[in-house]
């Protein structure tokens, strides 16, 4: 597999190959059933046999491998994890968890993790055949997603713990793409250097690239004007939200396409938006992806409806994720799309976590979708809080925000303007802004719980 | 080349094979000889014919690559490339210099930089059969180093502009090492996951290496009880000088190798320090390395005698550096090591930049070095300079620095004999420090010019 490049009889416009695995993408979805069930079956008996954290999970459960038959009984008979189990076995079964194999020395590719609330981060140990494997699958997407041999990707994601970047880099790589990996805090010198060599595609969070329309205004410098013309986005739900999109294309003059994952889930890539604008195709013969009831999740909902996501490994094996529950809301669409995918989409990608989402006034809010419209705003420094309370019989919130480095002493009133201007373009609501003296808020780490919540307790 | 692993017929104590590759580390100096003859003549003719840099060069000169017939004509004969002329050259060529070959669109596999005094990075484009080839040389030179595919190697190397720690992460995944990046401004996380992840390797720069003695004595985390048996550093001077190596050996308990390159010449990482402890081996087949007299580059100096380094790719098409004098003082010995390479070494690797060096009571002293011993006193800031002054017929140095955010208020006096009591263990000399008020040297960028030089001009 590490050599292989695309497979597809069909070229587009450019003369590339149209899909990285023809037959795979574009697969009758009922054969496609079959193979995922084979899998399903495949990794259920081997979860149960080797790895104690499942045996003792389905076990509790009084659920066997032996009952899952078809794809309806994965979905309804299989018990959920979530990530504070996950949480709980790496502490008592360190360094990975009883659900990581035992892996050798010399067996691992990879080692990455994501930073916890409690400040210990949860650690991924990746093996040599998954991250092989992991990186047909990147490449596949990405190939998806637009990115070809001929051209130059900038990547603005960290390069540290969390794993995004590297799994764009390897699957850029994998295409045989030009890589320009560049730390995210020089953020002049990515419009500066993106110009200068003619990068083609830049990933990085949708907030990042919010921030650079700022960065490239101070400059001067004319965005739609460059280079690039395909923008990866991913990292933290918003990507594909429709507000949220229009933003970033008309500031770009680029499309962007959503890349949304979960590190649990990491490195395998199978959720990236279609060139076509239908969405974000999930590869679902990879990580086989259910959207269920919230309260539920071993409900099925109709295509179109909200629900939970529920994500399956199909072909890891080194910490393999059955039904994971990341606690995600989204919706599918499944007819087979223009770009002659068969795959399910998810129209508007990940909408956000649902313990996250707040509603106000009638509309959903998701805390994500506040930090991004704050990000656009060049003066305000990179805490912020939202404040819910309630009103009357209805919820009301309020943004808090600090002056940043770069702004003007006394420059409050007008940052706080232009704060609530930017949550109006992006939220569709007015919500008041509060400017706090810089230091007011207090420092966080990487994922932060922005939400303070003043509601009386139900 | 893409999948070769190891190619040697001995083993070493653990069964693995001795060297990358037998029959190229251990071949008879004189036959190596010829064969760096051909690639010197072979790269002559490319770089006149194809890279207008180059011709325009040796025109000037009155150089012609028919001039060359032996290795010794290549030394005194070939005029020198500096740094100065690069940037020069790109500057008036952008975006990657006239020494560049014209790549087309998806011919580079990685771009990557460096930052300049002028604030314009240097940009550097590897080929895609350069990048595959290099990734096999640094495999060869960790190797030697003693790396194997059972160890997990931890970097703490920064991953943006700078090409350091890729290169160390391409070559650890070529050998099939477990790798572990983690960016480098996560110093407690860095040992603690460390010590959780049971890391036997790590990689970063000298001074992060004495950073994370202070930061380990803080936490009260024995170091050298902990599983790393190896460093890898690199990025700056320093590794290879006895002293510096002694106070990050003994605070690790571990054996440093000095992998010390220039950006230039990167990802060809042809200087690797080997586990012998004998210094540090060139590859000279790959990048065939000169020690010539500082003040006439055409002029080789003898075995042991210091000199200028001057490099040239032998193998590199993409952006080719031939006689390149990056301004770095060594001396060789042409001994074959007790390893049974039989590369010369570098016994105390690179000693410094010939420009920066100052003589202090008869003492060499490298910026580099204040920097090594100031990074292990915690209380400090980031930023230093070193004043140089006459007194009398003498120069002396005095050291200015600030408390850093971790310092207790008032604790000046006593950080400050903690920084002179670090600056005697390395430099052997005894330097007087000034702690200034926080905020008073000004920010630098990656490569900052450290001294002040108050010496009347001559």
């Amino acid at each position: 597999m590490g050599a292989s490049g695309p497979r597809s009889v069909s070229t587009d416009e450019r003369g590339f190959p149209r899909y990285w695995d023809e037959e795979r993408e574009t697969l009758d979805p009922g054969k496609r059933e079959g193979l995922i069930l084979e899998r399903i079956q495949h990794q259920l008996a081997y979860v149960y046999a080797e790895l104690p954290f499942y045996r003792r999970h389905y076990d509790a459960h009084g659920f066997h491998p032996a009952q899952v038959r078809s794809v309806e009984d994965f979905t309804t008979k299989v018990p959920v994890i979530t990530k504070k189990m996950l949480i709980a076995d790496q502490a008592e079964y360190p360094p990975y968890g009883s659900y990581a194999r035992d892996l050798k020395a010399g067996e691992i590719a990879r080692i990455h993790g994501s930073s916890g609330t409690s400040g210990t981060p949860t650690m991924y140990a990746v093996s040599k055949a998954d991250w092989d494997r992991a990186g047909d699958v990147h490449a596949m997407a990405q190939w998806c997603a637009g990115i070809r041999p001929d051209d130059i990707v900038q990547v603005g994601f960290p390069f540290g713990l969390f794993f995004g970047g590297w799994g764009v880099v390897q699957g850029a790589e994998r295409i045989g793409a030009t890589l320009f990996p560049l730390a995210i805090t020089e953020s002049e010198r990515h419009l500066e250097l993106m110009a200068r060599l003619g990068s083609t595609v830049f990933s990085a969070t949708p907030s990042y690239c919010i921030h650079l329309l700022s960065v490239a205004e101070k400059l001067g410098i004319d965005l739609p004007g460059n280079t690039v013309r395909r923008l990866l986005v991913g990292g933290e739900p918003g990507g594909a939200l429709p507000n949220t999109r229009k933003v970033i294309e008309e500031g770009w003059g680029a499309t962007a396409a959503d890349c949304g994952s979960t590190s649990e889930m990491y490195p395998f890539q199978t959720s990236v938006a279609c060139t076509e604008g239908t969405g974000t195709h999930l590869y679902i013969d990879e990580v086989f992806t259910e959207v269920v009831e919230a309260d539920d999740l071993n409900a099925p909902v109709p295509a179109r409806a909200r629900g939970a996501v529920v994500y399956t490994h199909l072909w890891r094996d080194s910490q393999p994720m059955i039904r994971f529950a990341p606690g995600d809301e989204t919706y599918l669409d499944t007819e087979t799309c223009r770009c002659g995918r068969t795959y399910p989409r998810m129209p508007e990608g990940v909408l956000g976590r649902l313990d996250d989402m707040l509603v106000i006034r009638g509309a959903n809010v998701f805390p994500s979708a506040v930090e991004t419209a704050l990000r656009s705003v060049p003066e305000l420094g990179p805490e912020f809080r939202i404040l819910v309370r309630r009103v009357g019989a209805m919820d009301e919130m309020t943004v808090q925000t600090e002056l940043g480095p770069a702004a003007a002493p006394g420059s409050e009133s007008e940052a706080a303007r232009r704060a609530e201007d930017a949550l109006k373009r992006v939220l569709q609501i007015r919500v008041p802004v509060e400017l706090l003296a810089p230091g007011t808020i207090p420092e966080t780490t990487f994922k932060a719980r922005r939400v303070v919540d003043e509601r009386p307790k139900s």
